[in-house]
Protein backbone atom coordinates (compact mmCIF):
# COMPACT_ATOMS: atom_id res chain seq x y z
CA UNK A 1 0.00 0.00 0.00
CA UNK A 2 1.71 3.27 -1.13
CA UNK A 3 1.61 6.50 1.14
CA UNK A 4 -1.56 7.75 -0.84
CA UNK A 5 -3.50 4.71 -0.04
CA UNK A 6 -2.61 5.21 3.20
CA UNK A 7 -4.27 7.95 3.79
CA UNK A 8 -7.37 7.06 1.31
CA UNK A 9 -7.86 3.96 3.64
CA UNK A 10 -7.82 5.91 6.98
CA UNK A 11 -9.92 8.71 5.86
CA UNK A 12 -12.42 5.87 4.42
CA UNK A 13 -12.67 4.20 7.81
CA UNK A 14 -12.80 7.07 9.41
CA UNK A 15 -15.76 8.56 7.48
CA UNK A 16 -17.79 5.02 7.67
CA UNK A 17 -17.83 5.43 11.96
CA UNK A 18 -19.29 9.05 10.96
CA UNK A 19 -21.55 7.58 8.97
CA UNK A 20 -22.79 5.04 11.21
CA UNK A 21 -22.95 7.88 13.75
CA UNK A 22 -24.91 10.48 11.99
CA UNK A 23 -27.33 7.39 10.66
CA UNK A 24 -28.21 6.74 14.02
CA UNK A 25 -28.53 10.74 14.93
CA UNK A 26 -31.07 10.86 12.15
CA UNK A 27 -32.91 7.67 13.10
CA UNK A 28 -33.57 9.68 16.53
CA UNK A 29 -35.37 12.49 14.97
CA UNK A 30 -39.02 12.14 14.88
CA UNK A 31 -40.67 15.15 15.55
CA UNK A 32 -42.03 17.16 12.68
CA UNK A 33 -43.35 20.93 14.10
CA UNK A 34 -43.52 24.45 13.27
CA UNK A 35 -40.08 26.14 14.13
CA UNK A 36 -39.63 29.96 15.95
CA UNK A 37 -36.25 30.42 14.29
CA UNK A 38 -33.92 33.86 15.04
CA UNK A 39 -31.46 35.16 12.98
CA UNK A 40 -29.42 37.69 15.14
CA UNK A 41 -26.11 39.29 15.36
CA UNK A 42 -24.57 42.58 13.64
CA UNK A 43 -23.52 40.02 10.28
CA UNK A 44 -25.05 40.38 7.01
CA UNK A 45 -27.24 37.34 6.00
CA UNK A 46 -30.29 37.29 8.68
CA UNK A 47 -32.60 38.77 6.04
CA UNK A 48 -31.48 37.03 3.56
CA UNK A 49 -31.35 33.66 4.81
CA UNK A 50 -35.00 34.29 5.43
CA UNK A 51 -35.61 35.69 2.39
CA UNK A 52 -33.99 31.64 0.96
CA UNK A 53 -36.31 30.22 3.07
CA UNK A 54 -39.22 32.28 1.86
CA UNK A 55 -38.03 31.63 -1.87
CA UNK A 56 -37.69 27.64 -0.75
CA UNK A 57 -41.14 27.73 0.87
CA UNK A 58 -42.44 29.02 -2.37
CA UNK A 59 -40.83 26.57 -4.43
CA UNK A 60 -43.01 24.38 -2.15
CA UNK A 61 -45.87 25.73 -3.14
CA UNK A 62 -46.85 27.55 0.45
CA UNK A 63 -47.85 30.56 1.22
CA UNK A 64 -45.46 33.03 2.96
CA UNK A 65 -46.41 36.17 4.61
CA UNK A 66 -43.30 38.91 5.32
CA UNK A 67 -43.96 42.13 7.52
CA UNK A 68 -40.67 44.07 7.30
CA UNK A 69 -40.56 46.63 10.04
CA UNK A 70 -37.40 48.92 9.05
CA UNK A 71 -37.47 49.85 5.87
CA UNK A 72 -34.30 49.18 3.42
CA UNK A 73 -34.00 45.39 3.49
CA UNK A 74 -35.62 44.03 0.97
CA UNK A 75 -36.07 45.77 -2.69
CA UNK A 76 -36.75 45.06 -6.08
CA UNK A 77 -34.87 41.74 -7.03
CA UNK A 78 -37.36 40.21 -3.76
CA UNK A 79 -40.07 41.87 -5.84
CA UNK A 80 -39.68 40.21 -8.99
CA UNK A 81 -39.20 36.52 -7.13
CA UNK A 82 -42.68 37.29 -5.59
CA UNK A 83 -44.26 38.01 -8.84
CA UNK A 84 -43.06 34.59 -10.44
CA UNK A 85 -45.57 33.04 -7.35
CA UNK A 86 -48.67 34.97 -7.83
CA UNK A 87 -50.92 34.96 -4.75
CA UNK A 88 -48.14 33.17 -2.27
CA UNK A 89 -46.38 36.09 -0.99
CA UNK A 90 -47.87 38.86 1.13
CA UNK A 91 -45.50 41.15 2.07
CA UNK A 92 -46.05 44.12 4.37
CA UNK A 93 -43.75 47.04 4.34
CA UNK A 94 -44.40 48.62 7.89
CA UNK A 95 -41.59 51.12 9.24
CA UNK A 96 -40.85 54.90 7.66
CA UNK A 97 -37.23 54.17 6.77
CA UNK A 98 -33.93 52.82 9.03
CA UNK A 99 -34.53 53.85 12.38
CA UNK A 100 -32.02 56.88 12.04
CA UNK A 101 -33.87 58.32 9.66
CA UNK A 102 -37.36 58.45 11.06
CA UNK A 103 -36.35 60.87 14.29
CA UNK A 104 -39.88 60.33 15.65
CA UNK A 105 -40.54 57.38 18.17
CA UNK A 106 -44.00 58.15 19.01
CA UNK A 107 -44.97 57.41 14.96
CA UNK A 108 -41.98 54.52 14.96
CA UNK A 109 -43.98 52.84 18.04
CA UNK A 110 -47.33 53.08 16.38
CA UNK A 111 -45.63 51.59 13.30
CA UNK A 112 -44.31 48.74 15.63
CA UNK A 113 -47.44 48.18 16.69
CA UNK A 114 -49.38 47.84 13.17
CA UNK A 115 -46.84 45.77 11.81
CA UNK A 116 -47.21 43.13 14.80
CA UNK A 117 -50.72 43.52 14.27
CA UNK A 118 -49.88 41.78 11.14
CA UNK A 119 -47.87 39.57 12.14
CA UNK A 120 -50.55 38.38 14.21
CA UNK A 121 -52.84 38.43 11.69
CA UNK A 122 -50.67 36.23 9.28
CA UNK A 123 -49.90 33.72 12.42
CA UNK A 124 -53.37 33.60 13.23
CA UNK A 125 -54.05 32.57 9.50
CA UNK A 126 -54.06 29.20 8.93
CA UNK A 127 -53.05 29.53 5.26
CA UNK A 128 -49.80 30.89 5.60
CA UNK A 129 -47.19 28.48 6.36
CA UNK A 130 -44.48 30.83 7.06
CA UNK A 131 -44.09 34.14 8.51
CA UNK A 132 -41.03 36.39 8.87
CA UNK A 133 -41.14 39.55 11.16
CA UNK A 134 -38.35 40.99 9.69
CA UNK A 135 -35.91 43.39 12.38
CA UNK A 136 -38.62 42.25 14.70
CA UNK A 137 -35.96 42.35 17.41
CA UNK A 138 -34.83 45.64 16.44
CA UNK A 139 -38.46 46.74 16.97
CA UNK A 140 -37.66 44.99 20.84
CA UNK A 141 -34.40 46.08 21.51
CA UNK A 142 -36.12 49.91 21.11
CA UNK A 143 -38.64 48.69 24.02
CA UNK A 144 -41.65 49.38 21.00
CA UNK A 145 -43.60 46.52 21.88
CA UNK A 146 -43.06 44.96 25.57
CA UNK A 147 -40.79 41.50 24.32
CA UNK A 148 -43.63 39.32 26.82
CA UNK A 149 -46.38 39.73 24.58
CA UNK A 150 -44.25 39.41 21.42
CA UNK A 151 -42.91 36.26 22.42
CA UNK A 152 -46.43 35.07 23.97
CA UNK A 153 -47.97 35.69 20.70
CA UNK A 154 -45.17 33.82 18.58
CA UNK A 155 -45.36 31.03 20.59
CA UNK A 156 -49.29 30.84 20.25
CA UNK A 157 -49.57 29.48 16.65
CA UNK A 158 -50.65 26.14 14.51
CA UNK A 159 -48.24 23.28 14.89
CA UNK A 160 -46.97 23.21 11.96
CA UNK A 161 -46.60 26.70 11.51
CA UNK A 162 -42.77 28.34 11.04
CA UNK A 163 -41.94 31.92 12.12
CA UNK A 164 -38.72 33.50 11.86
CA UNK A 165 -37.69 36.68 13.76
CA UNK A 166 -34.50 38.56 12.31
CA UNK A 167 -32.29 41.88 13.45
CA UNK A 168 -29.49 42.51 15.31
CA UNK A 169 -29.59 42.15 19.63
CA UNK A 170 -32.29 39.34 19.90
CA UNK A 171 -33.37 40.10 23.52
CA UNK A 172 -31.99 36.73 25.30
CA UNK A 173 -36.33 35.74 26.52
CA UNK A 174 -36.77 35.13 22.53
CA UNK A 175 -34.11 32.97 22.06
CA UNK A 176 -34.92 30.86 25.48
CA UNK A 177 -38.69 30.52 23.03
CA UNK A 178 -36.56 29.58 20.07
CA UNK A 179 -36.47 26.49 18.58
CA UNK A 180 -33.58 27.26 16.19
CA UNK A 181 -31.16 30.55 16.50
CA UNK A 182 -28.32 31.72 14.45
CA UNK A 183 -25.94 34.70 15.00
CA UNK A 184 -24.41 36.13 11.83
CA UNK A 185 -21.45 37.88 13.48
CA UNK A 186 -19.61 40.03 10.95
CA UNK A 187 -16.05 39.05 10.21
CA UNK A 188 -15.37 41.01 7.66
CA UNK A 189 -17.11 43.62 5.51
CA UNK A 190 -16.42 45.34 2.34
CA UNK A 191 -18.27 49.20 3.15
CA UNK A 192 -14.71 48.75 5.55
CA UNK A 193 -13.03 49.14 2.53
CA UNK A 194 -15.32 51.57 0.62
CA UNK A 195 -17.05 49.77 -1.25
CA UNK A 196 -20.55 50.66 -1.76
CA UNK A 197 -24.15 48.76 -1.71
CA UNK A 198 -24.82 46.90 -4.90
CA UNK A 199 -27.91 45.25 -6.68
CA UNK A 200 -28.05 41.75 -6.29
CA UNK A 201 -25.64 41.72 -3.33
CA UNK A 202 -27.47 44.47 -0.66
CA UNK A 203 -30.83 44.60 -2.89
CA UNK B 1 -43.53 68.55 28.61
CA UNK B 2 -44.47 65.21 30.22
CA UNK B 3 -42.48 61.95 31.31
CA UNK B 4 -43.19 60.22 27.64
CA UNK B 5 -42.49 63.45 25.21
CA UNK B 6 -38.91 64.05 27.18
CA UNK B 7 -38.08 60.16 25.98
CA UNK B 8 -39.46 60.62 22.55
CA UNK B 9 -36.80 63.98 22.17
CA UNK B 10 -34.21 62.71 23.43
CA UNK B 11 -34.60 59.70 21.18
CA UNK B 12 -34.88 61.83 18.32
CA UNK B 13 -32.06 64.21 18.85
CA UNK B 14 -30.18 60.88 19.17
CA UNK B 15 -31.41 59.47 15.87
CA UNK B 16 -30.57 63.45 14.17
CA UNK B 17 -27.13 62.58 14.87
CA UNK B 18 -26.81 59.62 14.17
CA UNK B 19 -28.48 59.98 10.83
CA UNK B 20 -25.84 62.80 9.81
CA UNK B 21 -23.19 59.87 10.53
CA UNK B 22 -24.96 57.60 8.55
CA UNK B 23 -25.12 59.72 5.37
CA UNK B 24 -21.67 60.72 5.57
CA UNK B 25 -20.33 56.97 5.50
CA UNK B 26 -22.99 55.90 2.92
CA UNK B 27 -22.10 59.01 0.82
CA UNK B 28 -18.13 57.75 1.21
CA UNK B 29 -19.04 54.47 -0.49
CA UNK B 30 -18.61 54.92 -4.00
CA UNK B 31 -16.59 51.94 -5.61
CA UNK B 32 -19.04 49.33 -7.43
CA UNK B 33 -17.12 46.02 -7.64
CA UNK B 34 -17.68 42.28 -7.66
CA UNK B 35 -17.00 40.56 -3.93
CA UNK B 36 -15.43 37.39 -3.19
CA UNK B 37 -18.17 36.71 -0.43
CA UNK B 38 -17.38 33.84 2.34
CA UNK B 39 -20.25 32.21 4.59
CA UNK B 40 -18.88 29.72 7.18
CA UNK B 41 -19.34 28.91 10.77
CA UNK B 42 -21.24 25.76 12.12
CA UNK B 43 -24.60 27.73 12.16
CA UNK B 44 -27.51 27.47 9.82
CA UNK B 45 -27.60 30.01 6.54
CA UNK B 46 -24.76 29.69 4.93
CA UNK B 47 -26.36 27.76 1.74
CA UNK B 48 -29.76 29.42 2.38
CA UNK B 49 -28.50 33.45 2.14
CA UNK B 50 -26.49 32.11 -0.70
CA UNK B 51 -29.47 31.13 -1.87
CA UNK B 52 -31.10 34.34 -0.87
CA UNK B 53 -28.75 35.95 -2.78
CA UNK B 54 -29.16 34.05 -6.18
CA UNK B 55 -33.23 34.91 -5.97
CA UNK B 56 -32.64 38.79 -5.83
CA UNK B 57 -29.69 38.56 -8.41
CA UNK B 58 -33.02 36.39 -10.26
CA UNK B 59 -35.42 38.95 -9.56
CA UNK B 60 -32.79 41.73 -11.41
CA UNK B 61 -32.52 39.40 -14.47
CA UNK B 62 -28.97 38.26 -13.89
CA UNK B 63 -27.67 35.01 -14.46
CA UNK B 64 -26.31 32.58 -11.42
CA UNK B 65 -23.96 30.08 -11.95
CA UNK B 66 -24.42 27.07 -8.87
CA UNK B 67 -21.62 24.13 -7.98
CA UNK B 68 -22.56 22.34 -5.12
CA UNK B 69 -19.67 20.43 -4.01
CA UNK B 70 -21.93 18.27 -1.78
CA UNK B 71 -25.16 16.95 -2.38
CA UNK B 72 -27.87 17.32 0.73
CA UNK B 73 -27.84 21.06 1.09
CA UNK B 74 -30.31 22.33 -2.26
CA UNK B 75 -33.17 20.06 -3.26
CA UNK B 76 -36.63 20.59 -4.47
CA UNK B 77 -37.68 24.03 -3.29
CA UNK B 78 -35.37 25.49 -5.33
CA UNK B 79 -35.94 23.61 -8.27
CA UNK B 80 -38.73 24.96 -8.36
CA UNK B 81 -37.49 28.39 -7.93
CA UNK B 82 -35.08 28.10 -11.20
CA UNK B 83 -38.16 27.30 -13.09
CA UNK B 84 -39.43 30.43 -12.84
CA UNK B 85 -36.64 31.76 -14.05
CA UNK B 86 -35.92 29.95 -17.30
CA UNK B 87 -32.11 30.42 -18.66
CA UNK B 88 -31.22 32.22 -15.44
CA UNK B 89 -29.62 29.44 -13.63
CA UNK B 90 -27.18 26.62 -13.72
CA UNK B 91 -26.66 24.28 -10.87
CA UNK B 92 -24.57 21.77 -10.89
CA UNK B 93 -24.56 19.14 -8.20
CA UNK B 94 -20.97 17.45 -8.44
CA UNK B 95 -20.87 15.25 -5.04
CA UNK B 96 -22.62 12.13 -4.03
CA UNK B 97 -23.84 12.83 -0.98
CA UNK B 98 -22.26 14.16 2.38
CA UNK B 99 -18.78 13.48 2.99
CA UNK B 100 -19.51 10.74 5.51
CA UNK B 101 -21.68 8.70 3.07
CA UNK B 102 -19.21 8.55 0.45
CA UNK B 103 -16.47 6.76 1.68
CA UNK B 104 -14.08 6.94 -0.68
CA UNK B 105 -11.50 10.01 -0.50
CA UNK B 106 -10.18 9.22 -3.90
CA UNK B 107 -13.43 9.08 -5.51
CA UNK B 108 -13.84 12.49 -3.65
CA UNK B 109 -11.08 14.17 -4.82
CA UNK B 110 -11.93 13.54 -8.56
CA UNK B 111 -15.49 14.80 -7.97
CA UNK B 112 -13.59 18.09 -5.88
CA UNK B 113 -11.94 18.60 -9.38
CA UNK B 114 -14.50 18.39 -11.40
CA UNK B 115 -16.60 20.81 -9.60
CA UNK B 116 -13.21 23.58 -9.14
CA UNK B 117 -13.43 22.83 -13.12
CA UNK B 118 -17.12 24.10 -12.95
CA UNK B 119 -16.92 26.95 -11.00
CA UNK B 120 -13.53 28.24 -13.02
CA UNK B 121 -15.63 27.69 -16.28
CA UNK B 122 -18.24 30.06 -14.54
CA UNK B 123 -15.77 32.56 -13.61
CA UNK B 124 -14.76 32.84 -17.05
CA UNK B 125 -17.92 33.04 -18.87
CA UNK B 126 -19.26 36.63 -18.78
CA UNK B 127 -22.81 35.62 -18.92
CA UNK B 128 -23.00 34.44 -15.32
CA UNK B 129 -23.11 38.17 -12.72
CA UNK B 130 -23.11 35.57 -9.65
CA UNK B 131 -21.35 32.45 -9.21
CA UNK B 132 -21.79 30.01 -5.81
CA UNK B 133 -19.35 27.35 -5.16
CA UNK B 134 -21.46 26.07 -2.06
CA UNK B 135 -19.67 23.74 0.59
CA UNK B 136 -16.10 24.56 -1.25
CA UNK B 137 -14.88 25.38 1.87
CA UNK B 138 -15.08 21.52 3.28
CA UNK B 139 -13.39 20.54 0.31
CA UNK B 140 -10.31 22.76 1.14
CA UNK B 141 -10.70 21.82 4.74
CA UNK B 142 -9.75 17.95 3.25
CA UNK B 143 -7.24 19.15 1.18
CA UNK B 144 -9.29 17.83 -1.89
CA UNK B 145 -7.98 20.65 -3.60
CA UNK B 146 -4.96 22.90 -2.89
CA UNK B 147 -6.21 26.28 -1.28
CA UNK B 148 -3.68 28.71 -3.47
CA UNK B 149 -4.95 27.39 -6.58
CA UNK B 150 -8.77 27.87 -5.63
CA UNK B 151 -7.88 31.75 -4.13
CA UNK B 152 -5.93 32.45 -7.34
CA UNK B 153 -8.83 30.88 -9.18
CA UNK B 154 -11.54 32.99 -7.39
CA UNK B 155 -9.43 36.61 -7.87
CA UNK B 156 -8.77 36.19 -11.43
CA UNK B 157 -12.21 37.21 -12.43
CA UNK B 158 -13.83 40.16 -14.10
CA UNK B 159 -14.43 43.61 -11.90
CA UNK B 160 -18.12 42.93 -11.83
CA UNK B 161 -18.60 39.09 -11.14
CA UNK B 162 -20.01 37.98 -7.16
CA UNK B 163 -18.83 34.72 -5.91
CA UNK B 164 -20.14 33.15 -2.82
CA UNK B 165 -18.12 30.57 -1.26
CA UNK B 166 -20.09 28.45 1.66
CA UNK B 167 -19.16 25.98 4.24
CA UNK B 168 -17.94 25.74 7.82
CA UNK B 169 -13.74 26.32 8.56
CA UNK B 170 -13.10 28.73 5.83
CA UNK B 171 -9.49 28.81 5.59
CA UNK B 172 -7.42 31.79 7.10
CA UNK B 173 -6.19 32.10 3.32
CA UNK B 174 -9.61 32.76 1.55
CA UNK B 175 -10.68 35.03 4.30
CA UNK B 176 -7.81 36.87 4.12
CA UNK B 177 -8.61 37.10 0.21
CA UNK B 178 -12.73 38.21 0.72
CA UNK B 179 -14.30 41.28 0.38
CA UNK B 180 -17.14 40.08 2.76
CA UNK B 181 -16.91 37.13 5.74
CA UNK B 182 -20.12 36.21 7.74
CA UNK B 183 -19.52 33.60 10.53
CA UNK B 184 -22.62 31.70 11.33
CA UNK B 185 -23.11 30.83 14.39
CA UNK B 186 -24.89 28.11 16.12
CA UNK B 187 -26.67 29.58 19.41
CA UNK B 188 -29.38 26.74 19.52
CA UNK B 189 -31.02 23.90 17.04
CA UNK B 190 -33.76 22.41 16.85
CA UNK B 191 -32.01 18.86 15.45
CA UNK B 192 -30.98 18.69 19.83
CA UNK B 193 -34.44 18.64 21.02
CA UNK B 194 -35.71 15.68 18.83
CA UNK B 195 -37.36 17.68 15.62
CA UNK B 196 -36.52 16.27 12.70
CA UNK B 197 -35.36 18.01 9.22
CA UNK B 198 -38.16 19.71 7.44
CA UNK B 199 -39.93 20.91 4.04
CA UNK B 200 -39.27 24.56 3.64
CA UNK B 201 -36.67 24.95 6.30
CA UNK B 202 -34.01 22.16 5.67
CA UNK B 203 -34.88 21.35 1.75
Amino acid sequence: MDHQDDINARHNAKARKRQAFMQDKIARKTEEKGLLIVHTGKGKGKSTAAFGMACRALGHGMKVGIVQFIKGGWATGEKAVYAAFPGQVDHKVMGEGFTWDTQDRARDIEWARAGWDEVRRMIADPSYALVIADELNIVLRYNYLPVEEVIAGLMDRDTMKHVIVTGRNAPDALIEAADLVTEMVQIKHHFQTGVKAQKGIEF
